[in-house]
């Protein structure tokens, strides 16, 4: 495949030694590990798929997906998580212990100085459903979808303060026209 | 599905409202889109699915996948839009024009402080292939997978600095015994 437009220098052609390379999740690290995950599988419906603790460096990994339809997430353990660490679309949430009882304490967002992350996004069939449920929910926006330069596209905050993009993908074949 | 002992307190079972959601992309600011591209299609092979550039504001957006055998992209530009914001396992990459050019511009990673975002995950299907396409390429290494405490697991950095970490999951269905 190579889509004209879309190659600007430095882009290179896939080469064999990348074959069954997958963009598996991504991390972020949460002060509170009850909060986050209330959000996180309340909000967003994601299941925790695998939680490790590390008691001897004090930390604990969360994965988090939202299985497809048909996907069938497997009941073993060892099974699940290499199951897991196959998937696309899996968020790892890092709890480092002590932190969520520290009164002061908080991550950085990424969006305000220094920069560096800006955000997740979710895909959703609904977006105007998906704003009723944000605000049934108590969810703190960032931008509406009738805000801002960018119409159709909402974001939103966890509870860490990181931001959440939301975009219904079928709204979104203008953009760039 | 609800796996005992992957559920903290705070999990909500996924109801009806978030049918359908699914995590479609994780944004990153890069300094150079050159260099950025050709790491990430060189090295992860990855492609260029879409291009946005935003004259007015002065940035571009690079949404980057690598998409199954199967997987048909659409060459229709409107489509191959809303093909990339259904996905899941995408990745933006940001550009505010200019940064490029200046010697002293760097993005936070994330991993030092102020700490927040920690990295993204390839999942491979053969990790000691892996390191050596990396040793091939000069991707810098964080950790090697024969170092530290968490064996079978690499970290390596992006040419922004940002973190990514490389698994082989079927090597890692040990993990939490």
């Amino acid at each position: 495949m190579n889509f004209p437009g879309e190659q600007p220098p430095g882009v290179q052609a896939p080469t064999a030694e990348t074959e069954g390379f997958r963009l598996n999740h991504t991390m972020l690290r949460v002060k509170d590990p009850e909060k986050a995950l209330a959000f996180y599988t309340r909000v967003f419906g994601m299941q925790v798929l695998r939680r490790l603790d590390f008691e001897e460096m004090q930390f604990s990994l969360y994965f988090l997906a939202r299985p497809e339809p048909g996907e069938n997430v497997p009941e073993d353990t060892a099974e699940r998580t290499v199951w897991t660490f196959s998937q696309r679309g899996v968020l790892e949430l890092t709890h480092n212990w002590g932190t969520e009882a520290q009164d002061d304490f908080a991550y950085h967002d990424g969006n305000t100085e220094p920069q560096g992350f800006g955000h997740i996004c979710f895909s959703v069939p609904d977006l105007e459903a998906t704003v009723a449920w944000f605000d049934a929910n108590d969810v703190t926006f960032v931008k509406r979808p009738d805000q801002g330069k960018l119409k159709d596209v909402a974001f939103v905050k966890d509870v860490d303060g990181y931001w959440i993009e939301v975009v219904q993908a079928d709204r979104l074949g203008h953009l760039g026209d």
